[in-house]
């Protein structure tokens, strides 16, 4: 048990980048000698399916909490990067005989949920990294699309991850293996941050910033909010640990990103968290902005995300090559027209 | 914040029975200075709802982690208990709005998915909790219905927890509160779990028992399996690790047994985790059972619990009174007659 030690310290560039061809290399030479390795939360089996045929093409996996949001993302990444379904098809839930994670694919862009807390990102982490190695997928990017709380930040602000931090400020995940305790840094790529961040438009009607994501445990009281079942401290306790974070550079807190950073830096992918926040903690603890509005918001961390997935398709020639082709609807005024018509007559 | 300290320590049993008419009494004096507490994750507000008319009968909750296998067990106990709905109405997803959790009601009993890992679970007790009390109910019971990795016991065997441990065979649950760690314990009702094992019959073709029950952050490298996207330790390590559980009388994993402990402890309401194994870990780590044999098998916590509900019921005399009236379909043959002939005529 010995072997685990080591795997406590941060990887080296070298290691990182030790790829030939840029497919996702599995470190567990198990997965090789098993007759079928079933991703049981995804409902894939990598004997059952052709992975490669399904998922070779995959550039881009995009995680949120819900299933909802994911399969709204699906449908503004398809429009956003002009891919058209084919005549009369439409996006189905890959996972839905899973009933715990939804995905849905669109062209080289998977979009997956992966429900609340690090346990439920981590089962899904092992997984989605297994399908990457099975399908042969080539330098896969890892983005995780989020909400959070804001802290001295207002609701409606996107926050890209600089670092994820657990409960003790750490820069690490802590995981317990064998019984044993260990930690992976909870590293995310600062290049990809940088990128992303350069991609907000100062058009945007809000703001995008980069900083210090604190990742809990619990939305309650492991967030210091006085409005769960329990509480047992005072909103002077509260607000001085709030500020304490504030001076230690958290702009926000979440419940995913440690797991997620540490997995995909373990694994050598490539990732970056984007959240918005529901509201400034600084002012309160219920999120109870107006259901139109919060819904606008959560749009804003998608529109950055298409931006980067639109300009790397567009520098690999692949905008207009793969997706350029016309649609099914030629006039939009008629194609309502043939709907009403249609409807009058059931 | 040195009041935290105090609460690391078990409540005496005054302190658990310290109900005068068995309502839900909250540990947090703010919720009612509160000019609304919204249950953000299960899509209720104490105002905007009339939670003590829409909940106030309840006395069992019942949580499991999918929403598909809630709703199953929504219809399964409706059907097993005799609860009629009335004409031209069906069971729906009440938090269905919030995108995270499910939840169906039955009657006086509530049927409530969780999501997978104990951050998951933590924020539904939290808000299940509030629900009570806002709700009035009185007495309610808690079960976890779930499925596990057994530990030298077959798959399809019903365990009923005894003592929910950690990582490090802890029986408490560890949080992280502004930043200070402290350990609740993840206690559960012993008398309930002997009643819930008595009510397993010598007919039932398969074990039910009672043991310790290991709680885990992961799925994969978490629970020492050796097939996950990363995997550090040796088959030998694994069988050594898996060998030292069984010594400690541990016979089964899963992965939010200890939170959903030490929350309904804290809050002072009793409760069980019921869960089946769906495989032997000492054989192997693939969950690779046939799906009508899974599926047979996760409707045995089930059917146990159901048992247990059915018990509670007839003891105050509620399985008649409530539900004893006729249902809509006074002739089975002639209401199938009825839908071939009406199908036949589309």
């Amino acid at each position: 048990m010995s072997l685990l030690t080591g795997n406590s310290h941060s990887l080296s560039e070298e290691e990182i980048d030790e790829y030939s061809d840029g497919t996702v290399k599995l470190r567990n030479s198990n997965i090789e000698l098993m007759d079928q390795d079933i991703l049981y939360h995804l409902a894939l089996g990598s004997e059952s399916h052709d992975l490669v045929e399904m998922f070779g093409d995959v550039k881009f996996v995009c995680m949120g909490g819900t299933p909802k949001r994911m399969e709204n993302f699906a449908h503004f990444i398809m429009e956003d990067i002009g891919y058209k379904l084919p005549a009369g098809t439409q996006l189905q839930d890959i996972s839905a005989y899973s009933y715990r994670y939804s995905m849905y694919k669109v062209g080289p862009v998977l979009c997956v949920s992966h429900g609340m807390g690090t346990p439920s990102v981590s089962i899904l982490m092992h997984e989605m990294i297994k399908l990457m190695y099975h399908a042969k997928c080539k330098d896969p990017v890892f983005i995780r699309i989020g909400t959070c709380g804001g802290i001295g930040v207002e609701g409606g602000t996107v926050i890209i991850t600089e670092d994820a931090l657990d409960g003790q400020l750490r820069n690490s995940h802590e995981f317990t293996i064998l019984g044993q305790t260990i930690h992976r840094p909870a590293k995310l790529d600062k290049k990809l941050a940088r990128e992303l961040k350069s991609l907000s438009s100062a058009d945007d009607p809000y703001d995008t910033i980069i900083g210090k994501t604190l990742c809990t445990n619990d939305f309650y009281e492991g967030q210091g909010r006085l409005d769960g079942a329990f509480c047992e401290f005072s909103e002077n306790d509260k607000m001085a640990y709030l500020e304490k974070l504030q001076e230690h550079g958290v702009v926000n807190i979440e419940m995913e990103s440690t797991i997620f950073a540490a997995l995909t830096h373990h694994a050598g992918i490539k990732a970056a968290v984007v959240c918005v926040a529901l509201l400034n903690r600084l002012n309160g603890d219920q999120v109870n902005a107006p259901k139109e509005v919060m819904h606008e918001w959560q749009q804003r961390p998608q529109i950055l995300v298409s931006r980067y997935i639109r300009k790397i398709l567009a520098q690999h020639g692949q905008l207009k090559s793969l997706f350029g082709h016309q649609g099914s609807i030629k006039s939009p005024r008629r194609f309502k027209l043939v709907q009403q018509e249609s409807q009058a007559h059931e």
